[in-house]
């Protein structure tokens, strides 16, 4: 099969660190778990719309119009935004490799990915981040950045980033959040390591992704040295698992 | 085998509509849908403590050290409070019948519980029900509501119930709710019923638990009509898949 081809956006560090957003992190770790053959072409914030407007996609309303991921395959001729709906293509197109929904488990997998997530993302790692975001983006990214979320939350970089009491408060939100998933985890039996139990599913790309971002994005961060420590290392020991599929190429 | 102990509330209704409490019907239908004989101790809630508390459990800190579901079962002479607790006991207990936890499904089964379900009943259909609750208590138990929601409130209860613009966002958010559940459904393939796919998993438990809450509790109700008919009656089709499940013994 011919390669597909995943956009991704980078950021101004050495190349092999480029991989940061959360978002991509979820369906390109769904093209290494699969095994399926693929490039990235590697975009910055202001190329997402004049690259990603030439591809036969319907728009997103709102201020951000095309986003990534977003996959191009050429042996169907299709292009696909959302990392959901790229993971659900997946696994239709390309059924005889890992499994990311096991029979019964659509359902449970959206609410995860629809109700866990956002709260890990938007509500905690963002405000927490998003002055680490802008410091490692290019210039012209840089004003994107502000311009967009202006337009998305009315309001400065600087005043969307948590400091003081609410980055506290964010804080323990994360402590509690990985705590939650890890007593979910738990609950699939002795040992377990997956949402999925022994292999991982759909899900897990989410919270793989989730550890990714504040990790490789802001290694220094307070959220990403709690995300490695707490509980005894448990989520330094789920990206170790996770590294065969943790490469971005 | 010996039948299960299940204790359960009742109100002041003909007894084949005692059955009302969603925390109940979580672990009522497990015991159903299982096919494990058990017989109901119906208790107001003034009774709670003075029963509970004769079996060997752990008390919960706060205002309701006691509550429904309990069980005791005399085959194994366990006593276990709490639906989640015990439809673990149940399915490790008793494996040789309907699964509810399939293999790697308990994690993403135990996020939709701890995050679904609190939306659904505590944050939406309890401030709209709660009156309902009240209105078909005994005397007693009207004075133990009002009591206990003081100490975990510090309000009064015409002051929980919500009531016109309140209401109206909570109406919203209930058919938000509905219609997110339907779709995350539908991801399970098509015509799926449940959660779990052609088969209820423990996760409908608390869906169905929620259904039947609103329609029974408050049939007249503009939060039971809404369930009733929204997306062509998919949950009244829903109540009538699980009408075989749904005896209140």
């Amino acid at each position: 099969m011919e390669p597909i081809v995943f956009y991704d956006l980078k950021r101004e560090t050495a190349k092999e660190l480029w991989a940061f957003s959360p978002n991509t992190w979820r369906s390109r770790a769904a093209l290494n778990i699969k095994g399926i053959p693929y490039k990235t072409v590697w975009l910055d914030f202001v190329e997402l719309k004049p690259t990603l407007s030439k591809l036969d996609l319907e728009p997103v309303l709102g201020p951000v119009p095309y986003t990534v991921p977003t996959i191009y395959d050429p042996n169907t001729k299709k292009a696909i935004m959302d990392s959901q709906a790229i993971n659900r293509y997946l696994e239709e197109q390309y059924p005889d490799r890992h499994v990311l929904f096991p029979k019964g488990t659509a359902a449970l997998q959206a609410a995860w990915v629809d109700n866990i997530t956002p709260k890990m993302i938007g509500q905690t790692l963002d405000p927490l981040l998003v002055m680490h975001v802008y410091n490692q983006a290019s210039p012209a990214d840089r004003k994107y950045l502000r311009d967009t979320r202006r337009k998305m939350f009315g309001a400065e970089l600087e005043q969307i980033e948590a400091r003081g009491e609410v980055a506290e408060r964010l804080m323990k939100n994360w402590e509690k959040q990985l705590a939650d998933a890890g007593k979910w985890i738990d609950l699939n039996g002795h040992g377990s390591v997956f949402i999925g139990g022994c292999a991982p599913v759909n899900a897990d790309l989410d919270l793989h992704a989730v550890l990714k971002y504040c990790t490789l994005l802001a290694p220094d961060s307070r959220a990403a040295s709690l995300a490695l420590t707490t509980q005894n290392g448990r989520w330094a020991n789920y990206l170790k698992a996770f590294e065969k599929w943790a490469q971005s190429v």
